[in-house]
């Protein structure tokens, strides 16, 4: 993909080539058609920097301050396709805020949704699982003066089995779904995973419905939720291909390019693909509940590797008339092996799926879940362990609600008086009876459910 | 775009690097990603040149065999978005057959139509006008064995005004339709129009009504004809959109650049809407027609610039489990001023309107229409006019029926009897009742039926 450098330089040269046009007194086709090319490349520029061109001064930082996340930061690599890093503690989230270009959930902003809304921040808020946003305070303005927002977040259904990190999105969605009682509208990206993966379009399709059973069961209200196939709905809708052709219209190659690292040998429905995640961000892509209006703001909670999707559309809003979509970032959920790597569900030795049983949770995570402590129990108790790396510590911090008892968990594990099996008998006795209640309420999702939640229709919204 | 010989070179390259990464015990996945991406270079490579790759042969005739319609044969070039040559007498169609690989319409394929439909050749075949075809005697062969087809045709509305050379495709397709009693589906391309031009969706929506008037108005049959908006289909079929996806991840940026000249700086809408042309082609993306059966086949009347869409569909078809779709190709209909450009909406000097009055029509014919006659009446007595050259006298071949009579008048223009106000005479004589009776037919295509024709639904259909 084009650096920084590259592009700065080509910049460079093809504004020699217009001075020397319209020098040479080119006809007018001409001298445009170069015209065009230059602002063209300006914008690729901006969206690829972050910054405007400026002729003789070269981008800086080329090599860190790339916005563009197919680059590393050091070793860190988040995309939508990979999420990795050499430190044991995970990505470092602080230096990701500033290539992104988004902004830090401050304590600040956290008391606001707790005024604002008259609840208690979800425990994700407080401690810093969602911990990036764009544009969260313009959303919680407009809410203060009357003006509602709708909520979008997806899936991509690679297979029929979502594991424990998938739901980390859906927890805190529906959280926000109820403490601010707005719309919901959920994106199974079933073409993505077609144009991607070794599948086929029938089994993309069945993946989306066994994992709609899924988020559904994390009870979100059906009067307020439509969850959506991109195979169905693009097929259902002509609002929703009219804004796909319309951002498809104002994305060049060159930017997905720098974007989303594709190259010339990718396929084509790949390279036009964002702007089919991007369509859900305008609330006219839904007439059934929005009607004609425009202006209904989105707000997305998504893991931060879905970044790059929505800072394109951000960057396409504008030129369409549209508004641009708020987003909050949730950090990765690490995989049993450690916090190098994100939960995978194509590596089963690495996740805690939603379909294991009690047994299966307590064998895999005594068995695989990386540790912090020490390697024996006399040096333990001596030296103490490190919940920062320790995988069943990190699990805890997203799933045991109770603040006091992680903490007492985290002193004492780093005291030593915690051994490493104990932690990890709390991970289990904290896991075991939430993914047999999921299950439960999965059981309970009809076929009829998921056709109610499928289906294109009106929703409760008061604006 | 990459030439034949730059792609060589780089599969030569490739083909070193993988046995390079081979002798060195590379991984597995390193070894099979260099052999997956040697392998579509490959693919790239037959796409582009018609040839299979073989090491150590370059490709021949590496500027003039070009199957790529964006490289020029000496002057001519044709590709979806410009025809032109330096020839008086138009593209050279003999040529042009060699280089996009496909089969001229002899006498014995004409006489063969005669046979199997038990009626006369339409002029525009006797006449070659349609000039070239792909796989046209398997379209025969299955129906002497009782096999049906169907009929694709579309038109991209990028204004509301058609001209008479709009006809053409669409007045020979009225012809299949009756004497082989087929279903037709008529692609508007209004996507498209947005994608390439400045116009608004909107714009582009109502010049697809606009015209699809002017297609109804050439009289076909309302119980076996779908004309199609692809800004409202899209949206409405979920099997359309289906197979728009399936071409979609069978095809790269490289073939689309090779094929299309698309470039870096184009928009992701322009490089993924091939797979929307191509979608018409398989038989299941109107299952309101054809139930799911993607076993019949298609055949597609249209203009030889059109072909690039359909050599890249047919590479594809067989990938994805589907029939390839036949063809039958027109030259193109010249604009007033002569055979070196098309006949062009955007130039209203170039051009005679569907609506033009019986005046309008006379005074461009005097004014504009290129001339093959001498400077003086005394020359061109002696000397003969050329009939080769004179767009008049082309015209005259495009819409005068009587064969007898247009022999008589070649004869009387080459000899000098006939003069060219005279020749002039003839063909307004000829285009004005031609277009009064299609505004006639126009006033009578109400909402009502333009609503009939467009809604998806079964149509007539024996096999």
């Amino acid at each position: 993909m084009s650096s920084p450098m590259d592009l700065y330089e080509q910049l460079t040269a093809q504004g020699l080539a217009v001075r020397h046009i319209k020098a040479q007194k080119g006809n007018k086709a001409e001298v445009e058609s170069a015209v065009q090319l230059l602002l063209r490349m300006k914008e690729d520029y901006k969206l690829l920097t972050g910054q405007d061109y400026q002729a003789g001064r070269p981008p800086t930082h080329t090599e860190d301050d790339d916005a563009g996340p197919a680059e590393d930061d050091e070793d860190d690599q988040v995309n939508p396709w990979n999420v990795s890093t050499s430190s044991a503690k995970g990505v470092d989230y602080d230096k990701l805020i500033v290539r992104f270009g988004s902004c830090k959930i401050e304590q600040e902003l956290v008391d606001r949704i707790a005024r604002v809304t008259g609840k208690t921040p979800h425990h994700f808020l407080r401690r810093g699982i969602f911990f990036s946003h764009r544009d969260m305070h313009q959303i919680l303005d407009a809410y203060e003066s009357r003006k509602s927002f709708y909520l979008y977040t997806g899936r991509g259904p690679s297979s029929g089995a979502m594991h424990v990190g998938h739901l980390i999105p859906f927890l805190f969605t529906k959280w926000l779904q109820d403490v601010f009682d707005v719309p919901l509208v959920v994106q199974m990206t079933d073409d993505e995973k077609y144009l991607w993966k070794d599948l086929s379009l029938e089994d993309c399709h069945r993946y989306t419905l066994e994992n709609a059973r899924d988020i559904i069961a994390c009870g979100f209200d059906p009067d307020k939720t439509f969850i959506f196939s991109d195979l169905d709905y693009m097929g259902a809708s002509p609002s929703f291909y009219r804004n796909v052709v319309k951002v498809q219209k104002h994305v060049t190659f060159n930017q997905v390019k720098g974007i989303f690292g594709f190259t010339d040998s990718d396929c084509i429905g790949k390279i036009s693909f964002p702007a089919i995640q991007a369509a859900p961000s305008f609330s006219n892509s839904f007439p059934q509940i929005f009607g004609d209006r425009n202006d209904v703001q989105c707000l997305i909670p998504c893991a931060i590797d879905q970044d790059p999707y929505f800072r394109m559309t951000r960057d396409v809003a504008p030129r369409i008339g549209y508004l641009k979509p708020a987003l909050l970032h949730s950090t990765f959920f690490p995989a049993l092996q450690g916090a190098q790597t994100k939960m995978s569900a194509s590596d089963a030795n690495s996740s805690i799926f939603l379909t294991d049983t009690a047994k299966q949770i307590k064998n895999k995570v005594n068995k695989h879940a990386f540790s912090g402590g020490k390697d024996t129990v006399e040096e333990h108790r001596k030296l103490g362990g490190n919940p920062d790396v320790d995988v069943s510590f990190m699990y805890l911090t997203f799933f045991l609600e109770d603040d006091e008892q992680l903490e007492k968990i985290r002193q004492d594990y780093r005291s030593g008086a915690l051994l490493t099996g104990e932690l990890k008998k709390c991970l289990i006795e904290t896991l075991q009876p939430m993914i047999a209640a999921h299950q439960e309420r999965r059981k309970l999702v009809t076929d009829e459910t998921v056709r109610q939640f499928m289906t294109p229709r009106k929703l409760l919204f008061n604006c």
